[in-house]
């Protein structure tokens, strides 16, 4: 134990074990599921585990098979998984040491992405505030339109209201009905607030406080902003597209639906890889080639330092920007006039990389638990891997095996790319610099 | 023209595409196709293609579509393909001029990999020597064995024997049967010279040359030939041992066999993702996950500078030791006592990602041209940007869009990170160095 707490990059995967662990065990209480009883274990590690890895995959319909209890916890776990397992023991190490250690400080750093270490706890606060205001807004926006539109009851629209906008802030992909929000396909006044909440979740804190601070000097912003920003963007017009071209003319999605709602509907999917996981679509009827391009837009994922999973728009854009340097020639690496170091690329490159060989592993174990064909298995595991959370249905009918790989894939998911940042990060060496010089945020 | 020439880079495409339209001018003749007539454009198209670029796939049965004629251009542009355009048309140039221009160096620098440019001239004759006395070593054993087993006459026996033998030096994947080599499946006479042949086109002449001079002194062993004699077994071992465990007991490939013969057909398709595109067992029964792990070995290909295609071993492994030194926070990375510079890295990383994005690309696009479903549409996509040729058969039925992205799948994969590395040699630039450096050979 002394050993491990001397290598603080182990103290995170500690941590998710830890919040999985007490998840796993309350909801194994039989006050947890309907109709009393207890869930069998593989339901509740299952279930635990993606909410606090913030995937929203299941084996078990969240609206049906658990209590208000059960619900509360799964809520519980994903504001714990979200705000991040390092932040509370931060915090909980300030209540008991009264002190923030050089250990505490370097795996918050490594954890938030935050360069200076005497803001640290002012950091952890304006965190915490800035994300209860948002998920209040947004909660009660749902809530009135639950109360009003839909004739929910006040208790009931606010425990509703309060439920996905935490599930949507903190891209967990979790919902109280038993198709996801696709009952609410046509309804901008729910699918708005919930896909502003998870894009704005997928952005990450570093971005959003520098966006405060400097929104209207854009000039001023960090190529980290930039980038966050800009792949936003483009990641999210891609996959709205892509959605609408592919599924345009498909019955069983955006086909029934008129033109205001399938842009609606192509909005919102578009934004979900990036990695909410909710839906007003079924991923399930969804043509082959929309499916390939989701794997592809859940794998590269959201901000660094946010919510949200896969390997990071900065670490896509970073090798992106490496191999245009790379076909023209150029010797060094240069975004908006900043030169890129190569341990930033080599950060990249590794996350980039590691994350196709645990795809690869995740995918071809999957084949051989199970008869699925491979496109399913394949979104499937990128949907665990990157704690994206879509689903085409078929995680409730897997053999236990194959749950506990998907188990394992959202686990290393959130926290693998992490630990490697971290070691990275606390074994970074001195390097000349021969130009004015950044490190965007990768993994 | 001037321009082009001007950049050396470009003769390698243009060169490919002559020869390419060469070849479909020559199939389009009437003697070509059995029956007369001549057959139509696109077929014509693909088959020249795929043979220039070494790759074997095809829309029609090479057996019995073809005349001997016909054949006898594929069998002619294989070699080409092989040797290599450039080689050629460095004679070509040295017969016209009598001299070796810098410009025709640098091309075929590029192309063979060989750093001391004085020996250009004898390299290129070395080459040509080694392939022949190879090819023709194999196409004795493959004439005696079709002579003796399975009674053809002389001269049937020896066109059979040259044409498999030119086929599998050049991992070209054709074959003068209907079914590929299937008919041989349980005939070591047959399947081991040609997975012989494969194995040791798929090396590669630099590193070949190394072997033969320094066969006895492998302390004495470049960082790339370590890699790619040590790849090509690793790989040869995990492509064996995978189809063994994955179609021991599947009644449609190995099922039916006896376990000599189980060995032999795994053995066998463990050399030909790397890149002979042959094939003793049905692909289009194999397992779902023999097809992936296949995608995968297909991808990393054989050795440089080789007839083999994909991202390549050395490009692999460099990749696989990036890593492993920023996992464990090493500044510089190291194979057998080696720094690798980081411009070899960046290479490695281009080659690499870029060959995942034509792969992504060019299996979204497949998916929206055909309604066939994921995973053999990316099978077939690998197989033909790693210029493999192996397939589960739907090739032929495929529309003549989709057969026009393969055919640019191949060219692009057989030439395009040719150029590229091309392109980065020319340029590149002279760099601070703090250790003995050797640059390995990727893409
Ligand atoms: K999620
Ligand atoms: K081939």
């Amino acid at each position: 134990m002394r050993r491990t707490l001397r290598h603080p990059a182990r103290i995170v995967p500690i941590a998710f074990l830890v919040a999985i662990a007490v998840g796993t065990g309350l909801l194994m209480l039989p006050a947890a599921r309907a109709g009393g009883g207890g869930p069998p274990p593989l339901t509740a590690l299952f279930t635990a585990t993606s909410a606090v890895c913030v995937t929203g995959l299941t084996v078990v319909d969240t609206a049906t098979y658990w209590t208000p209890f059960g619900q509360g916890v799964i809520m519980a776990l994903i504001q714990i998984g979200g705000y991040g397992i390092m932040t509370l023991a931060t915090l909980l190490g300030l209540l008991v040491s009264r002190r923030l250690g050089l250990r505490t400080r370097l795996v918050a750093q490594a954890e938030s992405r935050v360069d200076d270490l005497s803001q640290l706890r002012g950091v952890l606060i304006r965190v915490a505030l800035l994300m209860f205001w948002f998920e209040v807004a947004i909660a009660a926006i749902l809530a009135l339109r639950f109360a009003i539109g839909y004739g929910q009851r006040p208790a009931t629209a606010i425990w509703q209201g309060a439920f996905h906008s935490v599930s949507s802030f903190n891209n967990a992909g979790f919902a109280l009905y038993s198709d996801s929000v696709m009952g609410f396909a046509t309804d901008p006044w729910v699918c708005l607030p919930i896909a502003l909440a998870v894009a704005v979740g997928a952005v990450g804190f570093p971005v959003l406080f520098e966006l405060v601070r400097e929104f209207r000097r854009p000039a001023c912003w960090s190529v980290h902003t930039r980038i966050t920003v800009f792949g936003t963007g483009v990641l999210l017009a891609i996959g709205a597209l892509g959605v609408l071209l592919f599924e345009w003319t498909n019955p069983g999605t955006l086909g029934r639906l008129g033109v205001p709602d399938k842009v609606l509907a192509a909005v919102f999917q578009g934004v979900m890889p990036r990695s909410g996981g909710l839906s007003t679509v079924d991923y399930g009827q969804m043509r082959p080639e929309t499916l390939v391009l989701t794997d592809a837009l859940m794998f590269i994922g959201g901000g660094s330092a946010s919510t949200a999973g896969g390997i990071k728009l900065t670490t896509f854009f970073v090798l992106a920007f490496v191999i245009w340097a790379e076909i023209h020639g150029e010797p060094d690496v240069v975004i908006s006039r900043r030169r890129i170091s190569s341990a930033t690329q080599r950060q990249a490159l590794s996350v980039a990389l590691l994350g196709v060989a645990f795809v690869f592993a995740g995918t071809l174990t999957l084949l051989t638990l199970t008869s699925y064909p491979p496109g399913p298995l394949l979104f499937e595991t990128i949907s665990a891997f990157a704690t994206v959370g879509l689903s085409t249905g078929l995680t409730p009918a897997l053999p236990p095996a194959a749950k506990l790989v998907l188990v394992l894939l959202m686990f290393l998911g959130r926290v693998g790319t992490i630990t490697v940042a971290t070691g990275m990060a606390l074994r970074s060496r001195r390097r000349l610099y021969r130009l004015p010089e950044e490190r965007p945020i990768v993994g």
